[in-house]
């Protein structure tokens, strides 16, 4: 039952050992990011509604968490602001605001907060990161390329055991309509049912296309072609009559030819089936699958027009996005407890020995360990030997009367047990050995 | 002017060499909390609006962000969620919420933007970081140390060329109106007087301490204490009255022997006229301020009854915060422009030509170097050694029709000009040579 302290529906805190294993994620793939040459960008959680509506369809603006006016507008009920839904309306703003100050191309990534006012559900939150990278004018296929190997890279560095990336060409889609003559006014819709060949049978997206208007006989054909065994072929050789299916197919085998060597050729495929919901698309498009996984951890894929649609300049652009909040989960040592908060555990004997342990714990932080003294109001040795151990020290230091009188500290090594003594004007050295240990 | 590009008020967007220097200078103060063996917390962007209202005063409501009930509830202009205004309410809600599985005591820091609507200006932003150090559960004064020695190092660390600490305890506040018999109803409005003494004249200070009831004498007696030159004598002279001052003192001198030798002595002073402006305080308080800079850089203090108003347990809490907003523009270095975005730049001269400069770029990245092909359309070299040198990069490989007939790259260099010819199946280790150089 949820309590009135848990997070909000679909939100979530995140403690210690989780923001370690998020941050480590986000860390590894900003560094590839930064090696491919993109750059960072952060825009405020907010936007003003009116960049933000109107953007993502009728139903996405639905989902878009609106923020109401301020001070003595308030009691309006209107809304003026708005959490940012995406990262893509934000970096077409930053386009249009910034233009000429921007590097060109401007090759950018971002990773942060989106919000969306969903249903909540397993995987699907109200705040959750994306993961996004894009390049801003650039015509060139090498851009499409880049987006491709620096999200492979980091999937790979992230050490996701297995995926494969499933490529196709919005030309090549356009090729296939154009060679199996489907009407023009019912293309969009029979690429919506061909979308789901990834999970219906045939046979229900052919009764699909006929439903959308497609005749029998070419419906059959068309799937056909994209479902048999030899269906690259087939798809090569029918895009062979049409000028955009050619292009189309150039584009596909281009973007391969530049990425093999980079990217294992077992891990991606030219897939004439892969549509792509999204209409902005405008050449190659992508996913990203991994086994047991169902929908996608990445895509990507070139949008000429869209920064422009989405009030920024007509620039050309592509870009891809790695869906971060899925993969984390399937990451190795996800399930593996995170190390110890502390490398040395200072005991506190009583406030007359408490500055020097102190400084014993500033001793060994100064050696580049992490270390604390013990601030809880126990004078019992093993109370406070429970504590190291709970915090996971890896050597706890002791000082209590006996040690003062010598001028010693007891240094014992929490996994052995071991004990040493060792003289207080030496624990600084003596730290550093063991911190270099 | 605005635009209709700008960022909403109070916001901003961060490009590259802003997102740099904030995120090397958040993660030298993770570094340094970490070391003290403070664990990181992150909780959603927004909290259940009950959760927030009623916790900052009138004042402070009418400065959250307030979140519109979403679907059919949003015609009813009503809000039930709200941005968080701060880390502390959302700690309290952690705190109430995991109880038993968090450490005890539970020492966290959380560094995270935070919203209010407030008038922006100068410094003052509608969304911005705060940084917060916070240990609950312990009612040690060794953990108002700790929250002091981690704020400082963090402050040192990031290179901050100036700052001191004024530091004082709310008990010895307390024990001086009790020593300079103060009626109780009026001692919350003298603190509040007294706590313009760094901004107002003594004169002015004493005239609003008698416009609030205290007599003429009794108010002159009190700030001369406070602000002649031998305050400090004849504050602990004073205090020796009373229980709570002689309490409050013991505090004092507790937290500056602990902090002694890791904390240079210059830099933090007991300042008996520091109030703190708010009332939850129960122990020792301090502020961090910097030569130049308007109010404080940082601050802290022990709240032992907060985290229970705020709706958590009854836990001892002590804890620090960093104005991290106000000091990157003190940080050494925050004019110097941050290093160019690639290290090797790769020119495309001609589609036949690109795949195989695709992979030079890659072959730079594998040595650990950030490295990007020309994405643009030019094919002249002037134009892409230009592109070379407004990314700033240190190296550029030429790869035109004349070094791929000899089976070369021409390696330059971007400072000096100088071209080498390397055997292509060699620039690998040519390569690794350079990063390693």
């Amino acid at each position: 039952m949820p309590s009135q302290f848990d997070p909000p529906s679909g939100t979530r805190d995140f403690l210690a050992a989780d923001v370690e294993k998020r941050e480590h994620a986000f860390a590894v793939i900003r560094e590839v990011f930064t090696r491919y040459g993109f750059e960072p960008l952060q825009t405020p959680a907010f936007e003003r509604l009116d960049v933000l509506l109107g953007k993502y369809g009728e139903e996405g603006d639905k989902l878009v968490f609106k923020i109401l006016r301020r001070g003595e507008h308030e009691a309006s009920g209107e809304a003026d602001l708005a959490l940012r839904y995406d990262l893509t309306v934000p970096l077409a703003r930053v386009a249009a605001a910034y233009g000429s100050q921007l590097p060109s191309p401007y090759k950018r990534y971002a990773m942060g907060p989106v919000w969306r006012a969903d249903r909540p559900g397993k995987d699907r939150y109200r705040e959750f990161v994306q993961c996004d990278l894009d390049t801003l004018g650039s015509q060139s296929l090498l851009a499409d390329a880049e987006a491709l190997c620096a999200q492979h890279d980091a999937l790979a560095a992230l050490g996701l055991p297995q995926f494969t990336i499933v490529l196709n060409s919005r030309r090549v889609l356009a090729g296939l309509l154009e060679a199996f003559s489907v009407p023009a006014e019912i293309g969009p819709g029979v690429l919506i049912a061909l979308d789901k060949l990834d999970k219906l049978t045939p046979g229900e997206v052919t009764a699909e296309l006929t439903g959308r208007g497609l005749a029998q006989e070419q419906a059959a054909d068309i799937v056909a072609a994209l479902t048999s065994q030899d269906a690259i072929d087939r798809v090569r050789i029918a895009l062979t009559k049409t000028d955009e299916g050619m292009a189309g197919m150039d584009e596909v085998d281009t973007v391969l030819s530049l990425v093999a060597g980079q990217i294992p050729a077992e891990r991606i495929a030219f897939t004439p089936r892969l549509v792509r919901g999204l209409s902005y698309y405008t050449g190659p498009i992508w996913e990203v699958v991994a086994p047991g996984i169902a929908g996608s951890i990445g895509s990507g894929g070139r949008y000429d027009h869209l920064i422009e649609q989405l009030g920024g300049p007509d620039v050309a652009a592509t870009g891809s996005s790695i869906g971060v909040e899925r993969i984390l989960p399937l990451l190795p040592g996800a399930d593996k407890p995170v190390p110890g908060r502390l490398d040395v555990a200072v005991t506190v004997m009583g406030p007359d020995l408490a500055a020097q342990s102190f400084r014993f714990a500033a001793a060994a932080r100064a050696a580049g360990l992490r270390a604390s003294v013990y601030l809880g109001s126990s004078g019992k040795l093993g109370r406070q030997l429970k504590w190291a151990s709970d915090n996971e020290a890896r050597w706890c230091l002791i000082y209590g009367e006996q040690e003062h009188q010598a001028g010693h500290v007891t240094v014992r090594d929490m996994r052995s047990g071991e004990q040493t003594s060792v003289p207080a004007g030496e624990i600084a050295s003596y730290l550093a050995g063991l911190a270099g240990s």
